[in-house]
């Protein structure tokens, strides 16, 4: 970033995956931070997390740690967001939050930059982060609504398991050894750590992703329904969703199928269009077996999209493959793009 | 299987992965086997598979092997099948042929037994066995396409290593261990061995199954697509696909939407409709957290679906996860229950 107002910044879950990766991407993005300050449960605290060469304690947060904070960025669960949200914003603190706690809430706006930046300016202390699986969907539909108009958008979803935190990889790699090894293994935290069953992930795949709502979608699915009418502010735009764990750290991957509101498109049109669309990276040459894959797109902030190609019967369908690392622009880097946007547009 | 007339059967391929399964079902099912002939390329000949007690000796597969064979199960890749399926027969040898050689020929049925058994008659010496995909998906369409009629169908699949054969599942294995071990690693097999780039699978998703054909759709996605229809006969069927390797051994998903042409059938009857299908199970109960998945569908013959649920915005769509062992249902049953149904109605 460029020379800016400096901010002072609170991470929440500084210890947890995505708040591992804020505080790297506030590095590597040098973000105009004045004092950083590291919170998490009382249980993380203590832990030593260095930022810029220096070595910072994290601290147990409660209510009084907002004092003084700008910008705070939350990643530590919905039930601590719901408790610790509305402190930080009494206090002054601008809260971007990762958790569902806010998302659908009308009073929040629901922000991935590179579709409703707009929308951060109706803020009332909160903003809140999507869900990983919808961020990366909806900035890959954003350039295709605004060139021909979306009617339809309906995904399957193959999602990492670091999307349910580092307890969760950790699991899938002892798993994994203990299968190679034909040993016994454990079981508790996938599909949901909270939930009654527990299946294995490592070589596997679990159609479960959260719980599971009265009508048969789990709760994944309907964030990806609801927050993606609310992100592209079409209520009435038709969205389903079938959401799948694998056995993979890194990057979710989406076979995304869409209807658009004109015919003859071509793909080499439509390619284009995905290639000027903003954060995102066209690789998409089956000529040359090129195309994203969760190991390619591990470590990259864009959204990389491949596999574009027309329903061989409906002519304007079609459809794409979305794949891009969960924990940076599925989470942490939307996280401090906001929080850039906010800086850089003087709207603290 | 009841008493039966007993026939004399070879198996090609029968070192490989789909093979072995096959040697495993005859005797598992109790085929009436007379004599058993284990044939293979010069490579494997000479390895020693028992069978119901006795040691076989694999012998390298020549025009004049299917001589006295009754019903000849392919299984050895396309090329060795156009070349000695044609030989088979005219020695007499009814061929049911497990790759992809003669599936969209129109002289050759292609026949899952639950959905057009009747095709077998319409034989002249060659049956093709679809593509382990397409299987299971048809399974699980036939009662829906009874009941309520088909409009269209959209799938992307969750597809397991075995499917491109023993040495994948290896590599799969070798990768996996050293990506945990933190060491170096080979990438020889997937996507296509015989293709320009490979790529690792372990902990990884890869979007391409078989070679690209020129409208970027892979190989893989046409033969769904396209068996789909013959299979079915449903000519006009609209049928869209985009097939995904994922790292697991065993057992194909499918995230499958329907769209039929009855609206106002509710989830519970959609899933009566299912669990009344022939070689189908139904495993749905979300409250349970009761579905299929790869791991629990290994190593049965039947074609498990849950996720069942209805299209928030489409009254008259539908989606379904549709599991089932690909080395079984997908190609070493399938063969065999083609066989049975040869033998049980006469028609050898």
């Amino acid at each position: 970033m460029s020379e800016q107002k400096k901010v002072n910044v609170a991470v929440l879950g500084a210890t947890g995956a995505v708040g591992q990766k804020m505080i790297e991407t506030l590095e590597d993005r040098d973000f105009p931070v004045k004092e950083l300050k590291l919170l998490s449960s009382s249980r993380s605290a203590g832990s030593k997390i260095s930022f810029k060469g220096e070595e910072y304690t994290v601290e147990e947060a409660k209510p009084e740690s907002f004092e003084n904070v700008d910008i705070a960025l939350f990643s530590a669960g919905g039930s601590i967001s719901k408790k610790l949200a509305p402190e930080a914003v009494k206090r002054g603190a601008l809260v971007i939050d990762n958790t569902s706690a806010y998302r659908m809430d009308p009073e929040v706006p629901l922000v991935v930059p590179e579709v409703n930046e707009e929308d951060i300016k109706e803020n009332k202390g909160i903003i809140a982060n999507p869900n990983c699986s919808t961020i990366q969907m909806v900035a890959a539909l954003k350039p295709i609504d605004d060139k021909y108009g979306l009617k339809r958008v309906l995904v399957s979803t193959y999602q990492a398991v670091s999307g349910a935190g580092n307890d969760a990889v950790d699991e899938m790699n002892e798993q994994s050894r203990a299968m190679l090894d034909g040993k016994e293994y454990e079981t508790n935290i996938l599909p949901v750590k909270g939930d009654e069953k527990h299946f294995p992930i490592a070589f596997n795949a679990l159609p479960q992703i959260d719980v599971f709502e009265e009508d048969g979608y789990t709760f994944e699915e309907k964030k990806m329904i609801n927050e993606t009418k609310k992100i592209m502010h079409m209520d009435k735009l038709p969205v389903s969703a079938t959401c799948v764990r694998l056995p993979f750290a890194v990057s979710h991957a989406e076979s995304v199928y869409v209807e658009i509101d004109k015919e003859a498109v071509s793909v080499s049109d439509f390619r284009k269009v995905i290639s000027n669309g903003e954060g995102l990276t066209l690789q998409d040459n089956p000529s040359e077996q090129d195309y994203p894959t969760p190991l390619s797109a591990a470590g990259k902030k864009d959204v990389f999209v491949g596999r574009i190609r027309k329903d061989p019967d409906v002519d304007y369908g079609f459809h794409m493959w979305v794949v891009s690392d969960n924990l940076l622009k599925g989470a942490a880097w939307n996280s401090i793009q906001i929080a850039e946007r906010v800086v850089t547009n003087n709207w603290l």
